[in-house]
């Protein structure tokens, strides 16, 4: 395998991912048909820091944060850092000054499978970040790696220009092509939950407004009071 | 195994319920003969609730939610739902749209060793959470299960109409049938741990208030000053 | 093995501890060389507290917390409770009357790999904790321990008087004797990092200050445009 | 909660035990209605011992194996110990003086969350054990628990008395009052499978044979040659 | 996101597929610069099989195995079946009659993120199984997924038609347009580490055949005696 | 710190080294005082392998083996190989080449956190391997650690020079100023459970033969038949 820095990635149309950002990763998740996301293993770092923006990929060698000193440059205003190791590793390979970096580059923050550090710094920046841990561990500068080619993060796969979209509930990988598509499921939906929640309110149940009591007839699940059923023996 | 939804399910006393959430998880614990725990795996989703309530019990399939929308029917006010899957799953079967419809119906917040999603909503609800992850995974609706069957929840027996008390502390199951043994013994042990606290505000030693002093001495544990023990070799 | 409780330990200079303190976990980790870390299974419990003391070790058994009780007698103003078992667990071993006794001492916190419980009342009296769970699961006295041993904490070994500096990055041992070299170094550091925040705010690039290219190349890691490396085949 | 040793516990018929050993875990689950497994955690020791028996149950401190001593007495020939903690605990509280005492009495195998050590010795012996890791880690004798009351083992409730299967495949709970009509399922699915295999190894396909092509359909899922796929985008 | 079963997917040349299976996993891994691995959460079942064959991939539900059902008739002599799920299970999805199956069809072996059962008669009839776990827990056959499309399998990316090489080092990924020279590459390393291991047999050292002196001195690494060693404090 | 490779090790007396390996890990680990386990995250690559022999440490960075490439030439007849890395990777740096040459050397096996690979191979040479993965997963030369420093390997402080005896129940350290007090604990040990094994192969009850009945009785459990414990309740 020849390392590479792949240059002049393409990216998803601007507003597109923005408004991506606002439905947030369970709403798009959802309505793309629960494909693409990362995995609890990698959690957010703040709360209620919600974000998209398109991947600019990292493959690191672990204990080594080389190639996202060689990423910051390829960075643009809007984008996301997306970092992963060859092995896992969970060394704090970034922190407070990649931070101000690629502030500097209107990044609007950074999902790794490894680690961070000087979490007090960039929850103070507003640096939004989601890692596989808080992780003071140093790493070196000596064993070369790629900058946007595709990798595996957590559960995804996740490819330069793809639209990343993190929150409290985690992260999702919008594969670019479908940007637009998931936006309009993402719409569809929820105007469809908005009616849900309404009833939802005021006493409805979803057994019946999903046509759920067949479902449970058919599998055959049976309703029985708790009196009759501790005469059947446990 | 007949899969069954069981109905009408005996309760605790509603005043015991809310005098052990007054007390919280620890105290509870340790009073019950520390016992009934259901373990770290699942973790609070929020900071500083702490709520007490009659245990309605969803096991569902993994990856699957048909059972907790038939749970909310069984549902009343001052319940905590229950869940859990047949084998370990992290998925985010539960998100904002339960936790309006249960808001509706009284209930004081939710258990599960899988995942919630909507976790920024849920906050903002001020529905309580505790969790074996927050995971936007999505579920579908297509395999039996059962509501208010006994389920292993990590360590714990939880049994339908049980009490469960959730706090930072983690979550712990009080058997209905001990709910006001538990009570009882609770409030003995605050007013016990109201003297040692004002003991030891003041410098007293738990080593002099718990006469360990003598159990060190029967087991053999010796004093010995640095600059001699270093003596001793390694 | 003789179970011993290590008396009149040695401990670093004050205002040293104070100045690592200071600099956090990160940067004195850093400027040491990249060692002596715990590592991320033991956590902060809660944002944003950054503390550096001398350590009193306590090595319990599992389940067990006696060694605790023997242990606070022997802290000081300004030392830090280092606690482990022999054989991992995670039982809530510490709570908020061991805090109270400890804080008429002027103990500074706690880092254990076990767990903690009465989280809620730990972070109103502002008492830092690290640990590897938080968890009510009580414990017994009846089983002999030591008090100021060299104890394995994580991936650190921890001899007693040792200075530990604990952030929301994790918890960093410094040893005894390294503390004023660690300082130095640490300050040599932060007034480096200064320089290179002040270019990357500006938006100097980590590649051309740190003199990577050449070591990319060296690597032979090749730039390729997207549109170009596509060609390539997968 | 009292510590109990309970004595004289009922056990299932011990023909309908043997039987259900000659079945396996894998076959007596599936008839069950796939409920009942400890799962993964707790692995075997050997490979191909297959064994079922009546369980006497032991929950311990974690570190302690007081309450194996205990049970030892409890155990009649066909019996299969069961060891958990009160919380986990992978420590080697059980080796090869317990598998001789054991072996005197008849006792088939040990089942543990725990873990295992002398395992040259038990392979030697032929005693058959799963258990949660082979650890050498001792344990001593001083905290109460008790014996033959229900305890959770991974996923499990067991109770003392009910039946224990376990063999590669990993350990199952067959309730005492279910022993009898698990036998029957089984033998039924055996029956059933014995057609499915021979169908299978002459060509068959299970799509055929349980009708699930329409399903297939009926969820949506298309048939499509690469060729074509691959004009689809990604 | 289209559920999809692809047919008529390309493979690689069966000779080079047979050759690879020679060198084994951490040679060819080692030759095609270091990529590919499933990684050790997916282990071997059996001790000492060693195979490589065409990827047909499966994407299941956690706890259903209705797409492998599907992808039994994808199958062909020679090819490896790969079965993920779409979040994390070690549900026991595959077992002896699916092996029956796959027999008739010259399959030679599994890999699997999830879990296998029957392991007895795996390993009797000489089915190859890489596995998450060995796990009796059954599954349903109720939920959609995919046959023959990329998936994500522990690290690595495996898409159909991939060769798969598996051995007890662990399971790799060849991407079918590099089989040949990935083959080829591998041959030239058996031929440089022969003369190696004639080499290291009668006593040379790595450190002189690697030029390693040099970089242990770039590095400022030192050699130092014990005695003198020890002055230096710790 | 300084990165060094200290030379001429210290080692125990090799009659001493080759009587403790005929005793094993769960005897000398008891006699020790049950101190100085490395774990269960450590395990035996073969069955039925034992060893001792005296500890050559290598500390590595994650993803590198460059300092084993000079830990070789540390190694003298008797020795045993453990290596370890500065934070947490199981990447397979140790295989064939390496068994190959230490053979040369006359060591006797090796015991590392990390990965090896090649592990046909190594059986076949009877080169015994304790290890924290099988795993294929190649390493670079790049960066620098130490050799014969101390080491943390799982919980336990393994200093050059000391002892390591390893087997089927895992690997103990045995300090190398005690390793024949801890020979003679041994000893003594064995020799006590001789008497212990003949009686428990006759009946003989642990409970009596360590006058447990009164331990029980003090820690308040009660003996109660299984028809009167029913009756209390659950």
């Amino acid at each position: 395998m020849t390392n590479v820095i792949v240059t002049d990635i393409a990216r998803a149309d601007a507003s597109t991912i923005d408004a991506l950002a606002v439905h947030g990763v369970a709403t798009v998740h959802e309505a793309m048909g629960r494909v693409g996301l990362v995995g609890p293993s990698v959690h957010p770092v703040q709360q209620g820091a919600r974000i998209a923006g398109s991947a600019v990929t990292v493959l690191c060698w672990p204990g080594d944060n080389l190639m996202i000193h060689a990423a910051v440059e390829q960075c643009r205003p809007g984008d996301v850092l997306v970092v992963t190791t060859t092995s896992p590793s969970l060394d704090g390979s970034f922190g407070e000054l990649f931070a101000t970096a690629l502030t500097y580059r209107g990044v609007r923050g950074i999902v790794t499978t490894g680690g961070v550090r000087d979490v007090v710094d960039l929850r103070e920046m507003g640096f939004a970040a989601w890692a596989g841990a808080q992780n003071a561990q140093g790493t070196v500068k000596a064993t070369a790696g790629s900058v946007n080619v595709p990798v595996v993060v957590g559960g995804a796969i996740i490819r330069p220009g793809d639209v990343v979209v993190a929150d409290d509930d985690g992260v999702l990988c919008v594969p670019r092509a479908e940007a637009a598509s998931a936006l309009a499921a993402a719409e569809a939906r929820v105007a469809k939950e908005a009616g849900a929640r309404e009833a939802y309110r005021t006493g409805d149940l979803s057994l019946d407004r999903n046509d759920l009591r067949g479902v449970l007839a058919d599998l055959g699940v049976q309703y029985v009071s708790q009196s009759e059923w501790h005469d059947d023996g446990r």
